[in-house]
């Protein structure tokens, strides 16, 4: 899982730097063949074959697949990721149950490392240079695993180097950021080395989160472009999305040094935190602290870009009638320290699933209906870019067939309940997935009856349902969903939200998520692990397999509906006050609601007779290229590879279509007949016309 | 077919005008069911129906389909063009040999109409103001249908208004333009009344071509959505394409008035005519001639633009087994004036084709295995602007599913021989459909035998072979292979370049393309029609019947392969010079021609056996989506829709990929390190990722 949380102190421009404004903590979302069953094309589903996976899916396996995965650290593009490489390869290409194939796909990517030579600091100094103070420029040894040449130190992966020259963060501006995470967002306030790792699963003091700040995801010098060593690249002095200005995290035991000796006024009440004492905003130190009011924070970034070899690790299961039709299943395996919850629990997981599939193609009592594709991603932690490579390099291929695309990342973050993202076509199928699987230590409950007592909403369709959450781009599955249009969904466990309000679990990123963590703190036995183990498949399974797609395209009406009753709702009369009207939009989803309700008794018929398996395959690719129709390459020129009009990032609270609350967001304050105003109506255009290309899609294909 | 000829004078800024410099005269390149056969999913095309087809087409009924078509002046959105719209609902409506269901899809799109109240005019005027020479407003009214209200003057669609008050064309710049055609380019210098229509099929003096003045295709409000009424609509102060100055189309005969008169520096041989005296450069008239040296050529340009409703009419024969995939035959139905030839000659070819497939299908006898759409494009002369539309609003669902796109405009140039145009997978259908038709006149040489004599090529495939040509902008076939990457065609019968060197047929765009001109003088007895009509059905009937798409997709290997020999022949040193190996290229060429000519083996063997439908149906959708490979929406920015990598538009005379082309003739003269550079090196990487993704398409689908 990539994302950073920015929090914590911003620092003026200096290399003695003023200690400067606090500017509070909030998270940034982030971003040759086994003998074949004869198969008929009308087989569907195996319900006996799904059991049997349900079976053999083994939480013991798991525990020892996590324990080799997180045993040293993994960085991308480390000798212990490539051995991983060399790992998943030897499992997938298993005699006994590896896939049909595997192999591997290299790319030369821009990462962004902290030197060996000249560590990152963050030191007091007093005017004449002397350190009163220096930050830890490593977690403490808790373990015994968070010390050694392969635990990168804390940096802010592709922050510029730098140690600024101005004195006074009020006079010059913001010349540096440190990033800290509070004990009351982590760790529900607890803050004490006795409260934390490894007595409870807590963030220790010294714990301090690792990220990348890259706004854009994929290589950020092939935009577009897979980044195969002989393709163009940017000068770096060209490329975008690097943040400005250096950055730093440091972890909550040093932050409290910083921010408690604080002088100015009283940061906000929501700024407030656990550190124990009140925030203040500065400038400077409070003359009755730890240090004289001249003392200035020094911040010397010296993260360093190179160009890294990456590899995909590849595994395909052919499928038996239907080759072309892929369903994709992946997680990345590059983490920032062992990563025993982030990633390596995504994988422990893919790695039991390929062999549960696997033994039993190896045995030839099943191939499926469809091609499997396995992906084990690098350099996620980075930028997504091991999987946004992939996706540049086989665009059209993956675009014209892919089914659906499965990331499990981060597996297990919690064991009580399930926790499902996705575009609304997957969400039956998770539901039936769920329905089907026991929940871990509730036996008596399915996953789902679990689940909807943790997270749930009311569907003017279903009623009471546990909710899906929308896709960001915290994880791999973003450039399948935003720049291919591939129907995905992120699976796993996590927490109870009435118990904790901690942001992620709390030694994300940390040298202190390790096997033991998981093992004693996380998910003690592995069940809950099993059961995402088991939604995964059951779920592949059903894509994989089953006759008709279990896509539920229609599922798409009540999310349009929604969006257009929040467009109504929020923004009706401001853009009526501009002569914009929602009409055409109202239409669009009409008609997309009527097309997708007559798609759906079309099936039902089809159902119910002995359909063509001709037949079949045309009603399956309406419902495969559904998703594909909400694209449109040109809606936002800003956004890289952001191409859904319907999940484009979105500022505000309006849950809407993103192109047009932007624009509305942006043109409120603007003059009639601004550029802003075009904006909107231009969105507003670019939405009705994937609407009206949507419901084309759904309709009888002889029509237009 | 659009187009425009930019020639003749260029004139000084200025109300009244020192008549400027003569740029010379060269050509812009422009851009409810019937009774259903029971059919199995395995059926393949019926030799039988074929020949039926064959026989059906009828000369003498595609005749009197001219003869209604071009009865009266149709431009675009005017009533009689929403006559011929009803004609063709009508016909494709018919009980008896109707298609399956016809409507039409009406767009608001903003076209350019020259004033009623203040027409146009080309003055010579002395300094007092007195009109020494007037040009003429119209053509002459040679055979009675070269005046009536609908006859719309001669102006050059969207050349701004103007009457540009400047007086020195060499002080001031060029203001505004005047365009002839000379008689040496389009009448094989044949200019007096006497040689021209009506006794002969040469441009009479007074001709004057119209033309749409565009940059670039598609309703210029709407770039890249439908133009529906409610559609976001650019201002037009803020829309692109316009030319910059005023300009107007004049008769040679009174361009001969001009030119002749002109002083100064002779004109390069080149640029001579056969208006009968010496073209010189001026500036201003010379003493010995008819106008005084201070006179001056006043062009008052006063066209309007005009929001206007233009419709695409859409007939569809639903497919028997594979309905979602489209065939789709095509042609605009707006002319200038009359438009005998272009471009009723094709419309009314699409009629006798759509008549005597509806009649089978209405009998009952026969129902395509693919879907057919049948589209009649509006307002095309005025920049490609229906069929673009059509492509803008249904997008996603035509290049999902549509196998080729046929386009027929000018159906027939001349009576001698065919002409093809089209991307290399459509060659061997035309090859196919052209060797079973007797050539017209010459009944013991097919189509194909006669189509070699005339134009041809040598392949290192297959030897002697007729010239395909390539597709440019100039008709509707644009946004289907530029925009959607839509394998394309484009057909007609044409002349015998040895007897004539006419840019085109002579009358093009002027108010003599009449029926009585294409009775007497372009295909006297139809023959000609009735062939261009049978190679089209026969084209047709393949792409909708055959169990296996006739897509050769491996003829992509030669173009790629010429690319790639040119490249290195014509770029090689340059590139090498600036460090830039075109190795990846070659190694992507190869893989591309591997995994073709594995392809053509694996539909070998295939077809030896009983090959499952849905076999075929994966196989054919490789063929149909390789063209799609070659898209990338971001390689060329500044052109609008243009997409395909291998066809987008080329400057300079090297025959290889476009992108590399251009960027390396904008990068020659630039430093090594220069932006330039590295736009030649995004764009080789974009055509390495491309033809990458080509073989990718092509390769086993179980295959990365």
């Amino acid at each position: 899982m990539q994302g950073v949380k920015v929090l914590g102190g911003v620092v003026g421009a200096a290399a003695l730097l003023g200690l400067g404004i606090i500017l509070g903590h909030f998270a940034i979302p982030k971003g040759a063949d086994s003998p074949a069953p004869s198969i008929s094309a009308s087989q569907d589903l195996d319900l006996g074959i799904l059991e049997t996976v349900m079976g053999q899916l083994d939480a013991s396996r798991i525990r020892e697949n996590l324990r080799e995965l997180s045993r040293e650290p993994h960085l991308s593009s480390t000798p212990r990721d490539e051995e991983l490489v060399q790992l998943l390869l030897q499992r997938w290409r298993d005699a006994e149950s590896g896939l049909d194939s595997a192999e591997t796909f290299e790319y030369e990517v821009l990462l962004s490392l902290p030197s060996q030579e000249q560590p990152n600091s963050v030191t007091i100094v007093d005017p004449t240079g002397n350190i009163l103070f220096s930050c830890r420029r490593s977690e403490e040894n808790v373990t015994g695993e968070q010390e050694g040449p392969d635990v990168v130190p804390p940096y802010a992966a592709y922050a510029p180097p730098g140690t600024p020259q101005a004195v006074n963060a009020a006079k010059h501006g913001v010349a540096g950021v440190l990033v800290y995470t509070d004990p009351s967002d982590i760790n529900d306030g607890q803050s004490s080395p006795s409260q934390t790792f490894p007595y409870s699963w807590g963030l220790p003091p010294s714990g301090v989160e690792r990220g990348s700040y890259l706004e854009y995801f994929g290589d950020p010098l092939t935009p577009y472009l897979p980044a195969n060593p002989s393709s163009f690249r940017l000068d770096p002095a060209n490329a975008s999305g690097f943040p400005p200005i250096p950055a730093q995290p440091i972890g909550f035991e040093d932050a409290k040094v910083l921010l408690c000796n604080l002088q100015g006024a009283s940061a906000p009440e929501t700024w407030q935190g656990a550190l124990g004492c009140e925030y203040r905003l500065g400038p400077g130190f409070r003359s009755d602290g730890n240090f004289s009011a001249d003392s200035q924070v020094n911040v010397s970034v010296h993260n360093r870009l190179e160009l890294r070899n990456s590899s995909n690790v590849l595994g395909i299961i052919r499928g038996a009638v239907e080759p072309d039709r892929y369903v994709l299943y992946g997680n990345h395996r590059d983490s920032w320290v062992h990563g025993a919850v982030d990633p390596s629990s995504g994988t422990a997981v893919l790695l039991e699933v390929t062999r549960a599939l696997g033994t039993l193609l190896k045995k030839g009592t099943w191939r499926p209906r469809r091609s499997v594709i396995f992906g084990s991603w690098g350099a996620e932690e980075f930028g997504l870019i091991g999987s946004t490579e992939f996706t540049e390099e086989f665009f059209s291929k993956l675009q014209e067939r892919t089914v659906a695309y499965i990331n499990v990342d981060i597996s297990v973050f919690a064991n009580v309940s399930l926790r499902a993202q996705g575009t609304p076509p997957i969400q039956s199928v998770v539901f039936t997935a769920a329905k089907q699987i026991p929940a871990p230590g509730r036996s008596s409950l399915s996953i789902y009856d679990n689940w909807i007592q943790y997270s749930n909403r009311s569907s003017p369709v279903y009623g009471l349902v546990p909710s899906l959450g929308t896709l960001g781009a915290g994880s791999d599955y973003a450039p399948f969903i935003h720049f291919l249009g591939i129907s995905s969904m992120d699976l796993a466990y996590t927490y109870d939200r009435s118990k904790t309000s901690a942001r992620i679990y709390p030694t994300y990123h940390t040298a202190f998520d390790t096997f033991g963590y998981v093992d004693n703190f996380v998910d003690p036995g592995f069940s809950s692990h099993q059961a995402v183990s088991r939604v995964v498949g059951n779920v592949l399974l059903r894509l994989s397999d089953s006759l008709f797609l279990p896509l539920n395209v229609s599922d798409y009406s009540e999310t349009l509906r929604s969006f257009l009753q929040a467009a109504q709702q929020d923004l009706g009369a401001l853009l009526e006050q501009h002569s914009i009207s929602l009409g055409p939009l109202v239409a669009a989803v009409d008609k997309f609601e009527g097309a997708a309700a007559a798609l759906d008794e079309r099936i039902s018929e089809l159902q119910k007779g002995t359909p063509d398996p001709l037949q079949v395959r045309m009603l399956n690719d309406q419902l495969m290229l559904l998703e594909r129709s909400f694209l449109n390459s040109r809606a936002f020129p800003e956004e890289r590879y952001y191409s859904h009009v319907l999940w484009a990032p979105r500022t505000g609270s309006v849950a809407t279509f993103p192109g047009l609350a932007n624009a509305c967001s942006a043109a409120m304050n603007t003059a009639p007949g601004s550029a802003a105003w075009a904006e909107v109506q231009r969105q507003l255009s670019i939405v009705v016309a994937a609407v009206e290309a949507a419901a084309a899609t759904l309709r009888p294909v002889a029509d237009l």
